[in-house]
């Protein structure tokens, strides 16, 4: 079992790590607190595991250290910012607090971010939305990358094209992070690296066969949309969808060849006030997820679980029991807090 | 092979149907023009196959022939609609043309519109917003009705929870209909009746199996999310999404128990112009298409197709030679046009 650590302790040291690398201080807490956040919800490779990378990028360059994000366009509900490669995390959170503004005068309101950095774990956004008692929409693609095939291929084109959904209820609220693809490309690396089988044919192989074989991509294969051989063609509608409504409406994706790694983003805003109300909405929301839970399962299986059930469960006993790093990425940011000058948090 | 009949007169004929039945004649043009539109794209369980069941409901009642939607709310560009259950296929073509004209104000315009009646087939509408350079997202649930099980269950609780999504390119539009779940609950009960087997493992039946009997959906199984029995929370996650974004903002679903069939619906429309612009948007999911459509194929296999590309080479076709209507649809409308006094197109 993986030491644990106090989580606000973990968040103020994040938050030092940044601000010693040249992050203003509020961004820096800003974005150690979204990746401690995905911590404690359980998506450990995209939590502190990545402020090694974060920081390299800020010391090397690749990532302004200061700056705002360039105002293309603005319209009152639907605004162009170009992030110019700021750190993806700060971008994101700082358009959603513009974005929950706007939508609670407009009813909705959409934030298209071009040139982004890495903004990390879309899960760890959704509850700042819904704790407001808004539903967000968060989209992203890479358009320097490829790993999926367009259904009927199996040459990589686009991205996995992960969508964060959150939704608030009368209850706790329902947290969606699915990608339009049946894998990621970092679950491919991984299990590649350690010559392991995928847990199912969720790639397609250069003969168009599907396979478990994760070394399938990078020898003429790629990723399956979700769907897979059978009914792709909705993994890849979707996909196609998130690829137009991020780098389509910013105006900057694959046609213009970046060689920067970075993210096209939308973050929409949905205040439910402006509709049926909050009332009804979070009434309705949770007589659905109640209907959902109540479900009848076959005879001696679990119970349904609702997205982000797991994770919310898992968040509150890391706040009150302290968070269980993933091990490898405790000595990687000491390394970094030794370099900087900053004192690192002892396991609880 | 079934005959064929000019698209225009066929248009014309579906309009003097539902005038003859009551609905103002610009109602009435409108709802032909999508159903036709609906056969020519080759969608024919949803073009004027609907045409009896909707004369049917004028003439019954439960369909209201005059009428206008009640305005619940109105914030510019978010507005709820209650339909009273007033032809949907109009309320959505009608929510559609304020829609666009917000979001060209705007930059996006989202109308939520709760108890609509059957708003007929999704990839008809899209043309409509695509041509016109903006981007739709049309949603839909039936509070009504279910025949999908959550992710791990075995118990029907929800709606395929359809998806249109238009978007515009510097060529032909993609035009996106695809549903959260794996099959429909019209090809689960035509497979049924026909006492045929599903192409696929497309349902649950009642002890949590993977099957191709459509008969499991009745007896104690369901149709599954998108992505099956492996994958299938992707497919949940986004059924909760269409929920919360029809019923919930509408609030108005399945928290009411409401016993009419209908359709909680949003309408979205997006305009690239005020992002990135027309222009930037349309070289990038242009570039992308193209992208997709040069992808590596196994060898021996078509090559990538578009959605929506078969479906205008269909239209386009039709609009040239004539609409073949699928056997037994002509018959049945022929006779409501002797009830009603209307006279029937001849075949080409």
């Amino acid at each position: 079992m993986a030491e644990r650590y106090d989580a606000a302790g973990l968040k103020r040291f994040g938050a030092d790590l940044f601000a010693a690398a040249g992050m203003p201080q509020d961004r820096a807490a800003t974005v150690s607190e979204m990746l401690v956040d995905a911590d404690l919800m359980g998506h450990d490779t995209h939590g502190l595991n990545l402020a090694p990378q974060y920081l390299a990028a800020l010391e090397g360059g690749e990532m302004p250290k200061t700056g705002d994000p360039e105002v293309i366009s603005d319209r009152g509900p639907s605004v162009l910012w170009d992030g110019g490669y700021l750190s993806g995390v700060w971008l994101v959170r700082h358009a959603m607090d513009l974005a929950m503004d706007r939508a609670r005068q407009y009813g909705l309101c959409g934030v298209s971010i071009r040139r982004s950095g890495h903004i990390a774990c879309l899960a760890s956004f959704l509850p700042v939305a819904t704790a407001a008692g808004q539903m967000l929409l968060l989209l992203s693609s890479d358009p320097a990358n490829a790993g999926v095939a367009p259904h009927g291929a199996v040459e990589p084109i686009y991205t996995p094209n992960p969508m964060g959904v959150g939704i608030p209820t009368d209850g706790d609220p329902v947290l969606i992070d699915i990608s339009a693809s049946i894998t990621t490309m970092g679950l491919t690396g991984r299990a590649a690296a350690n010559g392991e089988r995928m847990p199912g044919k969720w790639l397609v192989d250069a003969e168009g066969r599907e396979t478990d074989d994760p070394a399938a991509f990078g020898n003429g294969g790629a990723l399956l949309p979700l769907g897979g051989i059978e009914s792709g063609h909705k993994g890849f509608g979707l996909g196609i969808m998130i690829e137009a409504m991020t780098s389509g409406l910013g105006g900057f994706g694959r046609k213009d060849r970046p060689e920067q790694h970075g993210a096209s983003v939308l973050v929409l805003l949905i205040d439910p006030e402006a509709f049926g109300g909050l009332g009804a909405f979070a009434a309705e929301t949770g007589f659905f997820g109640a209907a959902c839970r109540a479900a009848r399962t076959a005879e001696g299986a679990p119970g349904v679980r609702l997205p982000g059930e797991r994770a919310l469960q898992r968040k509150r006993d890391g706040e009150q029991n302290g968070v269980a790093l993933f091990d490898g990425i405790m000595p990687r940011l000491i390394e970094w807090a030794g370099r900087l000058g900053v004192e690192a948090p002892r396991a609880l």
